[in-house]
């Protein structure tokens, strides 16, 4: 079967290609399980050498609908749609946002819908779609009401997948991830980057800057949690989601102040005192109106799992990133 | 001041023309009364002649961004934003209404934003934003989760209005309204073209068929009482709709068979035995999703009323469209 991940060259689509790839295979359309034979790597910059003959890296902006007709056809099983602009560079630049995070969706899933063949698609959507006043634990039937365009322009492509899947133009899942926590690499536009830099800098000896106050709440996914989730959530049957194809993924509800001692029960004292708090009211104003926590009972119905803790999030990014512990 | 109204020549938009015409003013940008100095009304077909100076009217396709730039200026202060293909026929041409009731939305917001001068823009929206599971009273706080594309690209602009509106682009305030009943003249491709048919057409001593149940519930407004919403919607000081541009409208919710009740009631029961009932399941899938009642403490406390019962609705016709009783 062949597979498209848009978004290829990012964090999550490089990490997803390379378990698909030790993976093999998927669930086809006809339910059967099929050899993944071709993997289709599209993003604005060129995803690295895989070596891996399956492997095909396009560069391209997935906003221009030419482009994806090139790397959808009727032979596409399933796309993994993870291309987005973060939160912070949506709110700060609005027509780029819109260009990405939402035109190229409708583009997408168009495309699929002009081919004909019901691909699946699994679009990656976000805390960010809820906001204003909520409950303590959202849940399915929280009305959303996100307080950032990178928000409103996720709901809107939730909505999209919706309608899309129940006309039966594709086979749409929409996999709401919490904020991913630990990401390696350099801290990004995010409003939510500091939920890894505060673990990620500190660990690597350098300074962390916390910009929001240590009893913000937090929904967080691990990176390894979350490439299962997104190939657990391609692997539902379509039956399985009737109502509504948005699933709220489970998540670990941690204070700030509970990541920073969970960093100093993994890892000693020394790391913690690296990381001061200085407020900032845009990211304050962005983060703030996230939930802490939803409800996740039909995730898990349908075989979406978790992480355990905060600090088996740390070990996990120290065993795997750092290759210490 | 100068006001446009989208949608000019469909039913509620020649109503609210005739009703602002009549009372001359409105609150201004700058929250003084201002004179209604020129009134635009846009549609695909001429609105009527309202001998009236104040009167523009303008022929065009409100998806044409070029069309709306003509219409919009920085001396358009307030836009009612009527224009829509209704549920029935959004659900049998998807393109037509992604391409009305989705992105003739979006180019008119992006025409006020390029303006740059914040004006007042007043969306309907719609019951069938909601659907699926729902409580039998629908909160502020439920979720949307449309079961037609209309409801889908209702709720899509909803959002656009709210995130437009909280980056200062416009000032805009979303009405959904119940379903509007009972609507003068000819049955529509809308799914809820019963709710007017059964009431209107006996009473013009013609059969009517109603495709639903006499058990289903649907929440009502009646289109003198929508039209004072609009108005009231637009009135209604910014500072007040802090965390959210969306109001649900009050509304009457009955039963189909205490709708042929109150018509027996008011009308003696020729009419009523002039009513059968054929199921369309097509017709039935759709407004069977729809909310049969939603709280509306929130419209209220904001100001805005709704019809004191389903009776009162069917006299109103009576009076104002049959000139009887």
């Amino acid at each position: 079967m062949k597979v498209l991940i848009t978004g290829g060259a990012g964090f999550l689509g490089q990490r997803l290609a390379r378990k698909l790839l030790a993976r093999g295979y998927l669930t086809g359309r006809d339910d059967m399980r099929r050899d993944i034979t071709q993997l289709t790597l599209i993003d604005m910059v060129a995803a690295p050498d895989f070596g891996d003959a399956r492997v095909q890296v396009i560069t391209g902006d997935i906003a221009e609908e030419a482009m994806l007709r090139q790397v959808i056809d009727r032979d596409t099983d399933s796309i993994f749609h993870l291309a987005a602009v973060v939160s912070g560079q949506a709110e700060a630049d609005f027509d780029l946002g819109m260009r990405i995070n939402l035109d190229a969706s409708r583009s997408l899933l168009d495309v699929c819908r002009a081919c004909g063949h019901q691909p699946k698609v699994i679009f990656t959507s976000s805390v960010a779609v809820y906001g204003g006043r909520l409950p303590v634990v959202v849940q399915d039937s929280t009305a959303l009401n996100p307080q950032s365009s990178y928000g409103t322009q996720k709901a809107m492509s939730e909505l999209l997948l919706n309608d899309y899947s129940r006309r039966g133009f594709v086979d749409g899942r929409v996999l709401r991830l919490p904020t991913i926590s630990v990401r390696p690499g350099k801290p990004n536009q995010a409003a939510s980057s500091f939920a890894s830099g505060i673990i990620r800098e500190p660990l690597g000896g350098e300074a962390a800057v916390c910009p929001v106050s240590p009893s913000l709440r937090l929904w967080l996914l691990s990176p390894r949690a979350a490439i299962d989730a997104l190939i657990a959530g391609h692997e539902i049957a379509a039956a399985a989601l009737h109502g509504s194809r948005t699933i709220n993924l489970p998540g670990v509800s941690v204070t700030v102040g509970e990541m920073v001692a969970a960093l100093t029960a993994v890892a000693g004292p020394a790391p913690a005192a690296l990381i001061s708090f200085v407020a900032n009211p845009a990211v304050e104003r962005i983060v703030n109106s996230w939930p802490g926590a939803w409800d996740s009972t039909r995730a898990i119905a349908l075989g979406l799992r978790g992480d355990d803790s905060f600090e088996s999030i740390v070990r996990a990014y120290m065993e795997e990133e750092l290759g210490i512990l």
